[in-house]
C-alpha cells in the first residue's frame, strides 16, 4: 500500500502501519517532515532549518516494511489504483492514505504570491527569513527616508495563530535583537503591522484569549488591526480599505487551500478544496481510498476540523487502523477527534493556551508552549539543540542564524532589492552617521568627509 | 576608510581598527562571515548553516566606529580612492583593505563548474550536500543497475585539506550514516574515490603525515588515487588518465583562484591571480591601498604563504596596526607570519595535525583538531551547539541536518536530476526489496504484487 505525504499525517500513519503486515510506500517531494509549527521560529531566524526537521527515512528507519521514497505525486487514478508521479513513473495499489495537507491560498489573487509568501514549507521559511534581513540591510544602505520607512515597515496578513507568532517575533527583532547592530537606522523604530480580516485576532479560540493576545502584541509595538480586509498587494506595500501601507516585506499567514492532489479523486471536495470524507476517513465509493489531515474536511458536530497537527496525527492513527481492522475483517471504527488544546506564542514570555480544562496566557502559557513543542519535536537531538538555542535566545535575544543564504533562489521570484537602487552614491558613514560615538579627529576621518 | 571583505582577514582587520580614532566601513556581498574551515561540514550535513556562520554586524556589534553595508565590490579605482559596487553605488576612502579571499578555479575548465561544485560559501555547501542526498534518493528509486552504480560513486578531486575532509565525510555517511535508512539500496557498498593530481595527499605536510592520513582514508573506504588527473567532468563522470569514471557526484576541491577583485588594482599578480604586496601588504605605489589573506601574494623565506585561516588573521592585523601607525606618524612594520600549524580532519577520532613542535595523528590530531575548531568559532552559541552537535554525531554517527532545500537554487545550475528519469515506471517495493524482511502473507502484499 502507498502513503502520500511525510508531514504529520503520512509520518504517523507509517508508523500504525509499521506493526501491521502490511508492506508500505511513502512518497514526498522532499526528503524531510518539517515540524511546521516552528516553521516561524526559523523564519524568524530563530532556529535554523536543520532544528525543525528531520529526514523522513530517519525518522522511519525501524519501521523495516516501509520504503520512503522522494518524488512528488501529481495524480491518483482511483479506478486504476495508481498513483502518478511528476517524474512520469507511477506505483499501484491496494490501498492508499493520502497526506499532502494544504498550502496557502490567496483567495483568487495569485498575483499577491511573489510579494507576499507564506509560510509551509523549509524553503518558504528561508525566503521570508531573507525577505526580512534584507529588509534591515537595505534600510542601513538607504538614503530616502520614504523608501527608509517602506523597508523598515513589516505587515502580516491574517491573525491566525502563524499570524499573531509572525508578527509578535517580528517585533521582537526590532525593539530586541537588532537594535545595538545599525549605525544609521534605529531598527526598534521599525513598524510591525498584523492585519486581520475578522473583528479579532485567534478567531478559533475564546474571546477572552483573543483580547489577551491582541494585548501581548500591542505591548511588544505590533500595530493591530481587526476588520482589515488587504485588497491588493505590490512591491511597494498593501492597500487595506483603499488606503496604502508602504512596505517592502509582507508576510502571508491569511488562507489555506488543500494540495490539489483532491481533485483527481474525483469526490466532492469543501470550498477550500479539502475531500470531504466518510466517518471512516475514507472517500465515498472508494473504501480503499483514506484522505487525512489537512486534506480531509472531516465534520465533527456539525463543524469541520481545523487544520492542526493534532487532527493529522489522529485521523492518520484511525485510517492506518480502518485498514488493519479490514485486513484482519473486522469493522471500521468512525473516526473522534479528541480535543487536546490549543496554543500559540507571542514573545518572550508571552503566549495564549487553551487546553479545554485551563485557559493560560502570558508566562504559563508561554511555558506550556515551550515544553509541549519541544516534546513534539521528532529526534532527540533535535530537542537537546532547540532547547540550548531557546534558552541562550531567551536570556540574550538573539537570534544567532540570522543567515541570508540561497539569494538564487530569491531571485527566482522577483529581481533582487539592491540593485534597485542603481546609481545612487553612498555617502560615507561619517557624513550620515548622528548616532555614532564621535570618534576624535584624525588624519582618517578628516579624509573621509573629504568624498562628500 | 573602507574594509572589503568579511572572512577572517576582514573581520579581525575590523576588530583591531575598533580601538582606533578611524570611521570604518566594512562591505560584505554577504550578511553574513563563514567559519569555512567547517564548510565540509555543512555539506556533509553534520552542521547546520547557522552553526558556521555570524552575521558580520552581530559579530562587530561592539566596534561602534565600523559600519556594515551589504553590498558587492566589483572595482576599485585607486587613483580616485574609490571603491565601486555591484549596483552602481560607490565609496570614497582614505585607507582601504582588501580581504576578498579566494574563490575556486578550474585551471581554465570553467565547463568543470556545473558538474563539480566547489566549497567557499554556504550556498556552495548546501548544494554540496543537496547533490550528496539526492543522489542516494535516486539511486533508491533507480532500477537500472549501471546508473545506479554512477549514483553511489562520489568523487572528490583534489587531496588537499577540503578534499582529503570531504572525502572522509562522504565515506562515514555511507559506511555509518544511511545504511539502515534505505531498503532497495545498500548505502555501505557506495563507492568514494579521492582524486590528487600530485604524488601525496596533504601535499603541504610532512610526508609521514600524509602518508597516515591516506592510510586513514583508506581505512574509511576511500580508494585514494595519487598522480590521477582529471582530464574531463561532465553530468556522467570524470575522465582519468582517458578512463572514465561514471558518477553523479563530484566535487572539486583543486584549484582555488583569488577574487578577480585584484585584477582591478592595476598591480602585478600571481599566477592564481593574488596581488603581489610589498612587506608592510601595502600594494606597490599606493601605501593606503591594503591586500591581506587569500587575495594578497606574501612571500616569507622565499615562498609564498598558504592560504589559511590564520594567514589571513594575522596579516589582516599587521595591515590594521600599519594604518594605525601612519595615522600617529609612527614607521610602519613588515609582516612576519608566525605558523601555529595545521591539521585536517578525516573522520571519526581520525585527523592529522602538524602543531610545529609535534606531529600527530589518530585520535589525539582529532581531539586537538576538534578542540581548536571549536575555541575558533564566533559566538558562545554556536560553540555550545556545535559541540552538542559533535558529541550526538560522535555516539550515533547521526547527521540530522540531512535537509535537501532550496531546489530552485540546484535547478539554476542544472536541470534536476529526477525528471530525467521522465517515463520509468516504478516497480512497487515488494518486486524488488529482498533486504526487507519477509512480511507474512496479507490481502495488502497480496495486491500489492499485482503490479507487476
Amino acid at each position: 500500500m502507498v502513503i502520500v505525504g511525510g508531514g504529520f499525517g503520512g509520518l504517523y500513519a507509517a508508523k500504525a502501519l509499521a506493526r501491521e503486515p502490511v508492506r508500505v510506500t511513502l512518497l514526498d517531494k522532499t526528503n524531510h517532515h518539517t515540524f511546521q509549527p516552528l516553521l516561524y521560529q526559523v523564519a524568524t531566524a530563530g532556529l535554523n532549518p536543520g532544528d525543525i526537521a528531520v529526514p523522513i527515512r530517519r525518522a522511519l528507519r525501524k519501521a523495516e516494511n516501509v520504503t520512503v521514497l522522494m518524488g512528488e505525486v501529481t495524480r491518483i487514478e482511483v479506478d486504476a489504483r495508481r498513483v502518478h508521479l511528476e517524474d512520469g513513473a507511477s506505483i499501484d495499489y491496494d490501498y492508499v492514505i493520502l497526506a499532502t495537507g494544504a498550502t496557502h491560498s490567496y483567495f483568487g489573487h495569485d498575483e499577491f504570491a511573489p510579494f507576499a509568501p507564506g509560510l509551509k514549507t523549509i524553503d518558504d521559511g528561508l525566503l521570508v527569513r531573507q525577505r526580512i534581513y534584507l529588509a534591515y540591510e537595505e534600510a542601513e544602505r538607504e538614503t530616502d527616508e520614504r523608501k527608509r520607512r517602506a523597508l523598515l515597515t513589516f505587515v502580516v496578513v491574517g491573525g491566525g495563530p502563524t499570524g499573531v507568532e509572525m508578527a509578535g517575533a517580528l517585533a521582537e527583532i526590532a525593539r530586541k535583537t537588532l537594535p545595538r547592530e545599525f549605525r544609521r537606522i534605529d531598527p526598534s523604530k521599525a513598524k510591525v503591522i498584523l492585519l486581520e480580516g475578522g473583528d479579532r485576532v485567534l478567531a478559533s479560540y475564546v474571546p477572552a484569549l483573543s483580547e489577551k493576545a491582541q494585548k501581548q502584541l500591542e505591548q511588544l509595538g505590533v500595530e493591530v488591526r481587526t476588520r482589515a480586509l488587504a485588497t491588493a498587494i505590490d512591491a511597494d506595500g498593501v492597500i487595506v480599505e483603499g488606503k496604502k501601507i508602504a512596505s517592502k516585506t509582507v508576510i502571508w499567514a491569511a488562507g489555506v487551500a488543500a494540495s490539489p492532489l483532491a481533485r483527481s479523486l474525483g469526490v466532492p471536495l469543501d470550498k477550500v478544496g479539502r475531500a470531504i470524507v466518510e466517518p471512516d476517513l475514507s472517500i465515498p465509493g472508494h473504501a480503499e481510498v483514506f484522505v487525512v489531515g489537512d486534506l480531509a474536511h472531516i465534520e465533527q458536530g456539525g463543524n469541520p476540523l481545523p487544520g492542526v497537527a493534532q487532527v493529522a496525527i489522529q485521523s492518520a492513527k484511525c485510517a492506518a487502523d480502518n485498514i488493519a481492522r479490514t485486513l484482519d475483517g473486522r469493522p471500521r471504527r468512525p473516526f473522534h477527534y479528541k480535543d487536546k488544546g490549543n496554543m500559540a506564542t507571542i514573545g518572550k514570555a508571552a503566549a495564549v493556551a487553551d487546553l479545554g480544562f485551563a485557559k493560560l496566557a502570558g508566562f504559563f502559557a508561554w511555558l506550556a508552549w515551550a515544553v509541549i513543542h519541544v516534546l513534539f519535536l521528532i529526534g532527540f537531538k533535535n530537542r537537546v539543540i532547540v532547547m540550548v538555542q531557546w534558552a541562550w535566545g531567551y536570556f540574550t535575544q538573539d537570534r544567532g542564524s540570522r543567515l541570508i543564504h540561497g539569494m538564487v533562489h530569491e531571485r527566482e521570484a522577483e529581481p533582487p532589492v539592491l540593485p534597485s537602487r542603481r546609481g545612487a552614491e553612498l555617502p560615507v558613514p561619517a557624513a550620515t552617521v548622528p548616532q555614532l560615538s564621535p570618534a576624535q579627529p584624525s588624519p582618517a576621518s578628516a579624509a573621509a568627509s573629504r568624498s562628500d
